[in-house]
């Protein structure tokens, strides 16, 4: 049935997790199958498989005889220049009859969540037919037993870790301040104890670094499962990037379509936070929910809600959860970017004078109440003996541990650039607005530029001198360092009140 | 604020309706503004600016300083290479927070529509956003009130013509059957009796042919508003195809996206429907449902809530609507393809004793109630009139006079290779399988070979004897007549049974 096959070329082009194929628009193929952009092929390299979203090339960009692949696409084909591909009509996903199902308002029972976030996970559905899929999932139209049957679902996609022994601990906090980079702090408390917590991390996605991001500055991250397995059976805890593992993989597959489409979701940010969980072996979770104006999560009730979906689903699911809800008005720490949120840590971890005091005393209450929530802290005297594990250096030695046994622990670098910002007037910190303070930190190169990003030296109520710096930005380039002052010309991040607002 | 620009090279890449613009990872823009890929964009050339979507380039496809657009992208801005672009990150879409409203649940009113389908139109949506908004309006998510403000947004979105007199006819088929090319004879038969019907029609999107491409084979069909305008003043109806002109624009995109999403949303239909009606300036308007088990409308229910829904939207819009039910349950004349379906026109048309019986009474049918429906012809006297102008010759003169205006009639081609397929058995014709046959259409080659197709040599019920032809294949090229029979190997399309099927 297949006409003769196409030579891959590498085309080089990232179209995020899109399988996308560019054939000729008279090729074979094309012609005899009656393909035209967008359709949605088969394409077949050896024993691998995947459905490809195809796009038309007029142009000599492809030689006759010849086909390119997205990033993506080359990697879950594991093609090589030259290699020959078979292209066909895609065969009809069952599963996209009970998507469509959901968008008519019907329940979904266990067994279609299954099929479609398989088909998700295995790169089966188009970015379109995902962005259909959330959308009619969205706006509370998922019910509790649809929550509970998507987690999982989620974790079914995926390897599960099974650690044949407990309590493993986790923690997750959602919707994240800048700066706030309590994990490998509390990780290091926890392990310290002699609990055992096998923490996986995520890289930023919009933010200007992710856990994964900033612990990449320091050690290895990029473990495979049985590295990652090796250092937990030593040291007790571990700071793994979870990118390079298969835990609930289609959860990494809906999160980039769920960003720009803006979707906030209850139903899926609860089986994105427990099928992660519940894939890396968790047994006692703890949630930290930072609630404020430009937090993800802006009131209580809304907290409160979330909360309630996060234990009654990972009740269902056996996971122990607790859920913390901080305070989320205003970032955490001083350094916002990879390097700099390092830096953040290792003066916390070291008790350094330097050290951020916010930072140290959010990771001490998340490390207290785990230490309490998996029994091995009587309750009321985790936070004590938290701070007792930070401050005698034994949270310390532990960190330095697990970054040895992950290869090795390096000091972060710094930027060759750093500039102030300073205050245009005096007055008082009435406002720092984190959305923005993200975005000139990305402007300035993080997370891709590991030491970029900036250095806040203000916090809500302080008072400022004009001329004194407000926040100092670090850039690898000049070019960089340009865009980041443009772009605080016309966005200015801290605002600055006559009175102490009350 | 923005950063030197980048040069423009034409990479020729089909991506249908999304704008996409292609850079190097590497480059200055993407580093400076911390684009990744499926970062949404703002491209500015000249005056011209576009929104896109990012592909990320990681080889030397690009040159360093240059970029790439897909063809609708290039278009949009009228690049020519070496134009030089500047990109910035795409401003902030209001009406995304009413598409997000809609999805949680909310109704939408006429300035939230006007917003949504405006963007639409303009190509400020990706394919994401589109499927997330059709997902949000499918199900019956729409009530009446959304449906005749989602109308009147679509037809806002581009231009309107104004014909300055009335009564002015036009019809449409929702859901062809292969082959059923009534609208060609229609247009001549209400055009000869002095009527205005100023036709436009689409090409197929995933048919084998539409009215444009059949049109195509015989005249010029890609007039602009101007000349469409000089044809109808001078013989009072025309066959345009209305892809050159802007009538209903965000139709054209919508409907791109959701083909594959295979959502059969009412309100969107009727929107779309009805809005290149509007537009088009047509004040009378006769709806063809054909109703069967293989077509898009499969019972009479549905059919009759469609009904209900077309004629209040039209009521609504001071269109004056008619809905004629017809049978759906098998393909209508005998080719199927541009120039095979032509042949079937012209042949009724000049009432040839080979003419397909079948296409010529509804041909009939439809022009007699198009004749009562505008005021022509008594109550009971329509269908008589129709017959006496198609008999007579006037409606071939008309078509003639009509084809000659826009530029010259000219005969269909016919295919060179043609084969076959013969009864492998004896017996009666009880099912024909239109999805089938459209599929085999377009696997000879149909529309982009526009004689290229098949002729049907049988009907439902008549009696077959082994070896007897069932169909004829017409290919341009040997590859494509091979890939339509090894299709037809595993895939029949006509079924015989012993005994007639009652």
């Amino acid at each position: 049935m297949h006409a003769a096959g196409l030579r891959l070329r590498l085309l080089g082009i990232d179209t995020q997790q899109e399988h996308v194929i560019y054939m000729r628009r008279d090729c074979h193929v094309c012609r005899a199958e009656g393909f035209e952009a967008q359709t949605r092929v088969e394409v077949v390299l050896r024993e691998r498989r995947i459905i490809a979203t195809l796009n038309v090339v007029d142009t000599d960009l492809l030689p006759k005889g010849e086909a390119g692949l997205s990033t993506r696409a080359w990697q879950a084909l594991s093609a090589a220049s030259g290699d020959v591909v078979t292209v066909a009509h895609a065969p009809t996903l069952d599963s996209l009859s009970a998507m469509r199902s959901k968008i008519y308002g019907h329940r979904l029972d266990a067994q279609a969540l299954d099929a479609i976030v398989g088909d998700v996970a295995a790169g089966r559905y188009s970015d379109m037919h995902i962005a259909a899929f959330l959308s009619a999932c969205a706006g509370g139209r998922m019910d509790l037993q649809e929550t509970i049957d998507l987690t999982a679902a989620m974790v079914n996609a995926g390897e599960v870790i099974d650690w044949g022994r407990g309590p493993i601990a986790d923690k997750h906090c959602v919707g994240g301040l800048p700066g706030n980079r309590t994990t490998p702090i509390v990780v290091a408390i926890v392990a310290a104890a002699g609990l055992t917590m096998p923490k996986t991390s995520s890289r930023a996605i919009t933010s200007p670094a992710g856990t994964a991001d900033v612990m990449e500055t320091l050690t290895r991250v990029d473990l495979d499962l049985k590295a990652m397995r090796h250092v937990v059976e030593r040291e007790g805890g571990c700071f793994v990037w979870g990118g390079a593992l298969t835990l609930s993989p289609a959860d990494d597959v809906l999160i980039r379509v769920e960003r720009p489409l803006d979707l906030d979701s209850d139903a899926q940010l609860v089986a994105s936070v427990l099928s992660k969980k519940i894939a890396a072996g968790a047994s006692h979770a703890l949630i930290d929910i930072p609630v404020g104006p430009t937090a993800k999560v802006r009131t209580e009730d809304d907290a409160h809600r979330l909360q309630a979906m996060l234990e009654q689903v990972a009740a269902a699911h056996g996971l122990h959860l607790k859920v913390l809800r901080t305070r989320g008005a205003q970032p955490v720490g001083r350094g916002v970017g990879p390097a700099l949120e390092a830096h953040d840590v290792l003066a916390v971890l070291r008790g350094a004078a330097s050290a951020p005091v916010d930072l140290r005393m959010r990771a001490l209450a998340l490390a207290g109440e785990l230490l309490e929530f998996c029994g091995h802290s009587a309750p009321g005297t985790g936070h004590s003996e938290a701070w007792r594990l930070l401050d005698s250096g034994a949270a310390w030695d532990k960190f330095q541990a697990i970054c040895e046994a992950q290869g090795g622990l390096r000091e972060p670098g710094v930027a060759p650039l750093r500039e102030p910002v300073l205050a245009e007037r005096s007055g008082h910190v009435s406002a720092i607005n984190s959305r923005r303070l993200a975005r000139v930190a990305k402007l300035a190169g993080a997370p891709g530029a590991p030491t970029a990003g900036l250095v806040l030296h203000v916090r809500l109520g302080d008072r400022v001198e004009r001329g004194m710096p407000l926040f100092t930005l670090h850039a690898r380039a000049a070019g960089e360092m340009a865009y980041a002052r443009g772009y605080l010309a016309t966005h200015p991040v801290v605002a600055l009140a006559d009175e102490m607002t009350p």
